[in-house]
Order: C-alpha cells, then structure tokens, then sequence
C-alpha cells in the first residue's frame, strides 16, 4: 500500500489510476483488469448486474468514518443487492467524482476498503473512471452470478413464511448516533461504518426455495413493501420475534426513541428478508418474523406501522 | 412516452423510477430487467465490462444540448468502449445523481436518449440508481460481448499499421463552437451533441486481426500515447493522411486555430484507432494515418506535436 501525499489536482487522474491499479489483485476469472477499454472477466451465465450511487453528505460524510470504511460500506451495498438475488458477487468497476482538492490519500484508501469488502467474496474491483466534480459521487456496479434461479421480489406467496438473515437496526441507531455528534456505543457506530451484510445467507436461501427476497437498504417495512407490492401480496410482521439487542436498547433511551423502530425502518444493515414456503425449512441463521397473506400493504402485529417507514431520494 | 411536469423534488424518486422503466423494452436477452435488486442478463462468456462518469458542468452543459443529446452522448461513450475491445454492447446500467430542483423531464429525456443508442446495437438499459446530489452526475456501465479475443491497447508491434474508423475533430469543433456561444456550423454542433461512433468497425478489426486497439475520447494522440505506453512501441502520424473536412476549416478559420488540431486532440467523437499488421488488408472504413516503430511516444510526421495533446482531470 501507498501513502499520498497532497490533493487529486496535485497527483492528478492517471497518477491517481497508476496508485489505485495496484491495489486490484484480480482473480482467476479476471482475463483482463483496469487499464483498457473495458474489462473481460469470465462469467457463469448469466449475469447479475446491479449499479448504486453514494452522494457524499447524504450516503456518507467523511467524518463520520474513515475513508476505508466508506469503501467497506459502498461495496458491501452492492454486493448485497446480489447475495438478495441468491447470488454472489463477483466483479465490481467503480467510478469516482470528486473535486480536485481532495486528499489523494482519501481516494486511495476508498478503494482499498472496495478491494478488501469484494475480497471477501474472492471478487475483484476490475475497472473504474475518475472524473472531476464538485462533490465526492461514488457509483458502483457490481456484476455476479448464480448456480440457482435468481430470486426476484414477485414470488411471495399467500401462506409463506417471511424471514431475515443479518442484523437489523444496528447501522441504523450508529447513524442515529453521529448525526447527534456522538461516537459511541462503538458497536453500532462500527456497525454503521461497516456492516456486515449476511452473503452466504442470499444463496442458500436459493436453495432453500426462497419465493422472493431484497436486501434491506431502505428500511425493513419499505423494502417489505416491495416485495409486497411486486408479489400482490400483504405482509405482517411480528414485534414478538424481535430481539432488541443491548446497544440498541441503550440508544433508543438515550435519543428517546422506540428501539424497535432502529430493526423496522433503518436500512443501513443490509440484511436480506426473503419469503419461503411453509413447508420448507429455514436455513441456517435465518429467522422468522412475519407471513404473507392475500391483501395489499405491510402491518406490524396486524396494525399499520406509526411513523416514517423508509427514505425516498429527492423529497 | 411521457410528458413529465415538475421537478424531481416534486415526482420524486419512484414516480421517476415508474416513468423511466416503461422506456426500456428488454431485449431477448434480457432475462430479468429493472426493477429488483439487480438485473438478469444472458451472455456469451466473457463479459467485457467498462464504467463512465459524466458530470453537469465538465462532460455536458444543459444550455449546450437536450437532455436527449446527452442520453446519447453518454450510451455512446461508454458503447465505443466496448467497441474498441472488438465487441458489441449489450446492456446498460445507468446511475443518475441530480438536485430535487432538475426537471423530471429532463432525467425522462435523458433516459430516452440513451435507450434509443442502445437500442442502434440492439442493446437494452436493463438497471439503475436514481439518488439526490447538488449537480447531475451520470455514471453509465456497460456490459459487452465479442466472438474475437478482446483487442487490449498492449498488442501493437513494431512495422505495423495505424489506422482510425470513424470521423476525427467534428466533435472538438463543435464544443470550441459551442465554448464560444455560438450554434453553428451546424454539421459540427450536431457532431458533438449525437457523436457517431462506428460501432461495426471494432468488431471488424478485431476479426481482421488488429494488434491494438483504442476509442479516442481524450484526443487522437493522447490515446495512441495509451496504445504506444501499453505496447512499448513508438507511433508516428502522417498529417497528409488527414483529410480536413470544410466545417471543420471553417471553424478554424473563423476561431483562428489549425483545423488540423481538432483531429489531432479532439476527443468527443469517439473514433476507433488501432494497429493492424503490414501484410493484412484493412477492413471496410478503416484508413492508415501512420505506423508503428521501434521507441517510444508518438509524433507527427517524425516531430513532437505542438500544443496541448489531451484532457486530464482534476489538473
């Protein structure tokens, strides 16, 4: 690894490229890395392909993590978009605006959490662009596959079993945290930082017939709701089957807050939820929380949820 | 297609999202299209795969354009890429980053504009991410295939021929036009706002065994530096080999510049070059403007060139 030392304008793009490249050790599958036209990269077909933007001051700000950990988190949100399809990520090319004075040092260690979150996975950051801008904009594609039929948000059906993998509400209540000042409890704060999005769960939930599935990024009942919404269904969730966890316990009281409310409408987590049949069972570290009935909508213990349920862009 | 009203803020994210779907008829290939956590798409194995950023202010102006110019503009780019690899694009992923306040039909127009390039390849926008930021960055992925090895920057060899497909320095005059504030020659504005780049020209080099091979988006000899760099081969250029168009010498003329430059350093046309051995034929639009030799870097007519050769970013 390379420490930078001065502003994107002082390194400039392809000294900023030249450092970068190095840090992208490709796979097997990888035939070509960065540094042509495009990249190749050997596939089973088909392929997954997912695309996410991180906008600084409304993704992430840069001092409320490490530049690492904004890398950690931006690649882990697209890779989870493929675990919910019950696949696994495999390639991601990254692009990069920002403006000329920020540290060199900042994007460097932004691709070295991408490469060390896609490693995880054995997969590779395989191209990217940088490009001058007045905000620091992160786009993300991530390229996967999978050995099962991808499991998309239209499948539920009435009398399935509604189910989460990974933790929920813990980014969520870190958020909660830093935009009041603080930094602690450290544990939700780190899990803000860098979540930890249950990848194997997306898979074997495929092979477990899983009907539909999304990664929570929105928000449990909001991305609920789209699995309601795709699958003409209506989806209860069960308060009872929540385990409010210490720390968010803590920080509920300390911001006045019901912490339940961190585990149904924060989004940070990239947990997956995924509906099964009855008759199946559930595979390893995955819990139930809810069922699917004929109707329309998300309720939680049968009642419409009070208060915002999840973030849209632009309002 | 819609007629949108309003602006983002005021539609917001889904209600763009709705709009923007029912614009992309997926191709047979398409398995899966927008709409889940990621898209579906068959492939022949491998994938090639690049990413692009445009950003409002640097890569396009709204004053300078439709937003449909720019939807072409931007598929274009990030298909010439593909392309120059010797393949055929195929589908699309497109981030879009832009203030509440842009109208939602220009995000709408912007769309059409890019479905309708990718639609010349038969190719399909299968994703996207649609998220607020203080200016419009757009960030275009685009997936590829190709029945030919792909054709890498680094194969050139000593004795070979260069050759370019596709119009040179159009584009570069339009922009110093529109720079300018003017609207015409209007053959040269229209060159930059829907660049053409010839798309069958990559595959056809690439099944006439073309060594190397590159799209010009940072100028004619800023990207043979790329070729001359990655092959570790020197590259001279032949300036009587250029033939200078009328709109271009009228621009030269009236800006006082050496219209020659424009085809020299201009990038937005998006032209192939690459490098063919002396004893095959040229394929169809394809012409010689210089050869490969033993060295380094690349001249014109056995000198270095005059003047600034290619964008850089941040600098």
């Amino acid at each position: 690894m390379a420490q930078l030392t001065g502003t994107l304008a002082e390194l400039g793009e392809f000294g900023l490229i030249d450092a970068i490249s190095s840090l992208f050790s490709p796979r097997e599958q990888v035939l070509l890395g960065p540094g042509d036209d495009t990249a190749v990269v050997r596939f089973g077909d088909p392929v997954l392909v997912s695309t996410d933007l991180f906008v600084e001051g409304r993704h992430f700000r840069r001092d409320w993590g490490a530049a690492m950990d904004v890398g950690h988190r931006a690649a882990a949100a697209a890779m989870a978009d493929v675990a919910a399809m019950g696949g696994r990520a495999t390639a991601l090319v990254v692009g990069l605006a920002a403006p000329g004075s920020l540290p060199a040092q900042w994007a460097y260690d932004l691709a070295i959490g991408m490469t060390e979150e896609a490693a995880a996975l054995d997969a590779s950051v395989v191209g990217g662009d940088v490009t001058a801008a007045d905000q620091v904009v992160i786009a993300v594609t991530v390229l996967g596959r999978s050995d099962h039929p991808p499991v998309t948000r239209r499948g539920a059906h009435v009398g399935d079993v509604v189910a989460v993998a990974g933790r929920l509400g813990w980014a969520s209540a870190g958020l909660a945290v830093l935009q009041r000042g603080f930094r602690s409890p450290r544990a939700v704060v780190d899990a803000y930082r860098r979540p930890l999005p249950p990848y194997d769960s997306g898979p074997q939930a495929a092979a477990a017939s899983a009907t539909a599935m999304i990664d929570v990024s929105d928000g449990l009942l909001a991305d609920l709701g789209h699995i309601a919404r795709a699958s003409a269904v209506a989806i209860d969730v069960r308060s009872v089957d929540f385990t409010v966890a210490e720390p968010l316990a803590a920080v509920g009281a300390a911001l006045g807050v019901d912490p339940l409310s961190f585990c149904l409408t924060g989004g940070d987590d990239h947990a997956l939820v995924a509906t099964f049949p009855a008759r199946v069972g559930l595979p390893e570290h995955w819990t139930a929380i809810g069922s699917v009935a004929a109707g329309s909508g998300v309720t939680v213990d049968g009642a419409d949820y009070e208060g915002h349920v999840g973030h849209e862009h632009f309002r």
